[in-house]
């Protein structure tokens, strides 16, 4: 069986668990009634199914390949991503001035997701423009935005992000390419940039680059940086293509997987570029940038944990071995249950959890409500990190299910394992997620996790009467969250939360989860998201007791060894 | 830093934490003195630093290929696997009567897992030469021990063992290969084998298969197979290579990884063969060999989890990033450290765990103890399936300590995750592993399990003033796993066990673990054992509990959602 993009759990979730009401009722986002959300699913879903699902294995069998500097997309990627745009898929959210749709994030990311689910290393191209389009609409000048938002929302154009640098990975503020003003209202750039996710391609009509720089003189971190948009082909005023600018692909990176998507080394040799936001001001330009690619990302883990699911279900619905009871198919086994059960509820709860963090990015926009700005800004980290963490664990779980043709390569199986392992590295690492997640989202004493954690208890009192048992686990569950985020948020010394960070991260997203699945089953009592949600909160939420004594070790135990004795 | 095998550890396990005291005391084993044992790990730890580590990049880069029917290896393999014939390596344990050298398995346990972690897809090769070693040992004639098993221990020829069918994978009984008598003590076989690891090489003179097959009016399932003797070409009474035998090898498989192993499909047209063991006893002489295996696989995951660890650290200790103190590398980062300390503490708790199940079968082998025999069954599925996991885990968080460039291939550590990948699938998938260790492991009520709870927490007494908490923590898990276990033996309904299979066989690997890091804390009290074993039972140990939920949870909730609510 094909992919099928997961519409009814998006609208169950939307309908029930997430809801779309509160959004509804404000006056920026009015016009997305049921009919329309429904609808977009059910369109967007169908492109997914038809147009890009078809062209995900192309994008392993036949990478993206550098030939002669210019970059030669997988075959059908042309025609996925020419889908996409007609669709409006890229500008759903953007501004409706030049061209967007408007819409809520919480459709985008349904949207991005299902597109993961069905070639996430094509998906990967719009994603990057989406970030650049926020970041412009947020930062760059009307000008900028008239000229560049309706093409890039269109997708006559695409967007990139370039951070990285060889010696400047996570630690961006140490990157050393280097701006000069003109004079004339442009700066020359210049360095090399590494990493770069579709740095280059053979069908959008041109590839705009957003570029971290250092103004002569400017100080040494990040305070010192700048951000500026740089185009593959300089635009003339009406927006028809001029002349090629100084930037071209050095290489392209031999990956592990997300062949389809080419990862490039960018060389930009006095490039005529133009400044986005206030000089010294391109970490807060990137940040915005970043914080939609972060959530992008955890909707890339989970789309991909939507597809292993799928191909590893079809797998076991018609694999016959062993003596199985029922169908005869290896669906039978109690193992093979539990992985499957395994993989469709931790995709439930991570979808959740995305979707939440959408909500709250989306009702600050609506009302400019700080407190629903704090919790997007504490879910970002976590949906980013759960999302893919999930997406690896899940395709991992697939190859598992598959036997041994989960080993060979024509299974494709094996494909989702090996694509979506990027995502727990790029747009800053899992491990910087976590400890951005108890450093800069607790430096509120713990304010915005602990409404959380209220709404996560409320919502287990309530549901007390008809699941006793769940209801009970849930509560329990969020007061130990709550005891090892007050301790977190005691520690003075940030390292100690550091040292527990990436488990603390989890434990946070198991306990979610499980206030997800709680409200899915009190809205389907008897039905299968109740079964679902038995079956995450006696087998996977506990998982969070083990998860937060490592939170809250310290990080004596870290260092007591020395890197000597690491090392003998 | 290259790869450096892990002598010291050796030593120090066997001196402190799985001692080879009491087999030394043994007639059997009494010649592996601390001396020998000593020379042999240094030896063969230098063969695989030099020759075999600096082939392990050739066998991804150089997959072995099949050209006009003849698998060519990978460059510098057969030089590699020559050396590890020279060195005596491939018969280790075999019986000096053939040319073996008659040492515990616990030293060739070692030399396996520090040559996967040098070049796992080239170890293979030798360590299906074992498993076919120890069968035709056991179960073979006195003519075709003569005749083999001296070619098989000098590494002149190899081994195979083919089981797997397309129809019959989990389930071995389900295979339709065919076998029949020629009347003049040899068979005809006939049928097509696939995932056949080194079905073929370019560097023996001969390969031999060791078939599963049914004779005509088998019985159906296990009960009706039979194990034959394929060789490639048929051997002269002198030993020297006849005519070609009715066996190729039809393709090779295209892999996540291993590229180095070719992984072939076989067919046998009326291919002559030898009947090793008595008709349809073939699945009792697979048990041998596949025992054998078992421990080695897990071998492979563990050696592998050296080997990612090893290039992690180096990575770490060289990498600038971040405002990192000391020595400005990112392993001064707690995030990084807590994956290198995870990586090292799980690498050292299996690598024990499995010493301990290779001491059981030595300690079976020279006392015929039947205690011991039932040791070794239990710990078998445990030290193949938590190696192997361990393997996959290390090599995963090897990548993610690489950053962006764990995802490029030209650094190596992808290689790691994806070549240990199948180790978790072949030799019986980690669930079927488990599914052993619930059902046929505890046909004795629990007796083996408890006995070795008992060992546990009987040390976790003695520690008890040295290491009040530690020890405290080891044996309150100890007796959870009791629990745990007492609960598994009581339900009637095998699938009640099978549900909770695969955590309680990582719940049990976890208090293992705990056990053999406290007993290194012993050994090295202030030292950085000691420190070590800390951060395993204060931060990985408590795993267990939620393990431990799940473990106990039934089938119940796995069978409560239909296959229909499943697909919907």
């Amino acid at each position: 069986m094909p992919y099928r993009a997961a519409v009814d759990d998006f609208n169950f979730l939307f309908d029930h668990v997430v809801g779309l009401d509160a959004l509804r009722k404000t006056e920026r986002f009015a016009e997305a009634s049921d009919d329309v959300t429904r609808a977009i699913l059910t369109e967007a879903g169908k492109m997914c199914d038809e147009v890009l699902a078809p062209v995900q294995r192309n994008g392993d069998l036949h990478p993206a390949v550098l030939e002669n500097g210019i970059v030669r997309t997988s075959p059908g990627f042309a025609e996925g991503f020419a889908a996409i745009a007609e669709g409006g898929w890229i500008g759903m959210s953007a501004d409706p001035e030049y061209g967007g749709m408007g819409l809520p994030m919480m459709l985008t990311s349904a949207v991005n997701e299902m597109m993961s689910g069905a070639c996430l290393s094509l998906q990967l191209a719009p994603l990057m423009s989406q970030g650049q389009i926020e970041a412009l609409e947020h930062h760059a000048s009307d000008a900028i935005k008239a000229l560049y938002l309706p093409k890039l929302i269109s997708g006559e154009w695409t967007g990139t992000m370039n951070l990285t640098e060889p010696q400047a990975g996570s630690d961006v503020g140490a990157l050393s390419s280097k701006a000069e003003d003109n004079g004339d209202g442009t700066y020359r750039v210049s360095g090399q940039k590494i990493y770069i996710s579709w740095g280059d391609n053979d069908f959008a009509q041109n590839v705009c680059h957003l570029v971290l720089a250092r103004l002569p003189g400017a100080p040494e971190g990040t305070k010192g940086i700048s951000l500026f948009l740089v185009p593959k082909f300089l635009p003339n005023e009406d927006g028809s293509i001029g002349a090629r600018n100084g930037v071209s692909v050095v290489s392209l990176e031999h990956k592990m997987g997300l062949h389809g998507s080419p990862t490039a080394m960018m060389q930009y040799d006095n490039a005529t570029g133009w400044l986005v936001g206030p000089e010294q001001g391109g970490m807060a330009a990137m940040f915005t940038m970043m914080n939609n690619a972060r959530l992008g990302v955890g909707g890339q883990g989970i789309g991909a944990a939507e597809g292993a699911y799928q191909m590893a279900l079809d797998y076991a619905l018609e694999r016959k071995q062993g003596r199985a009871e029922g169908t005869g198919a290896i669906i039978e086994h109690a193992d093979v249950r539990r992985m499957l059960l395994t993989m469709k509820a931790d995709t439930f709860a991570a979808r959740a959890i995305a979707l939440s963090c959408a909500q709250a990015i989306d009702m600050n926009t609506a009302t400019g409500d700080t407190e629903w700005k704090a919790r997007a800004a504490f879910l970002t980290p976590i949906a980013k990190a759960f999302g893919t963490d999930t997406g690896i664990a899940v395709a991992e779980m697939g190859v598992q299910v598959h036997g041994g043709m989960g080993f060979i390569e024509e299974t494709g199986a094996a494909q989702f394992s090996r694509d979506v392992r990027v995502t727990a590295i790029y747009e800053g690492t899992n491990g910087i997620q976590a400890m951005d997640l108890v450093a800069r989202k607790m430096m509120d004493g713990g304010e915005a996790a602990g409404r959380l954690l209220d709404e996560v208890e409320t919502h287990a009192e309530a549901a007390r009467d008809a699941f006793p048992n769940m209801a009970d686990a849930v509560w329990q569950a969020s007061e130990s969250l709550r005891e090892a985020t007050e301790w977190l948020v005691a520690q003075g010394d940030l390292n100690d939360r550091f040292a527990g960070a990436v488990p603390y991260l989890r434990a946070f997203a198991r306990v979610l989860g499980g206030h997800m699945h709680l409200k899915a089953a009190m809205a389907d009592k008897g039905g299968a998201r109740e079964k679902l949600a038995r079956f995450y909160i006696q087998r996977l939420l506990p998982e969070h007791v083990g998860l937060l004594a490592h939170a809250q070790a310290g990080d004596d135990a870290l260092y007591a060894i020395t890197v000597d004795e690491l090392v003998a």
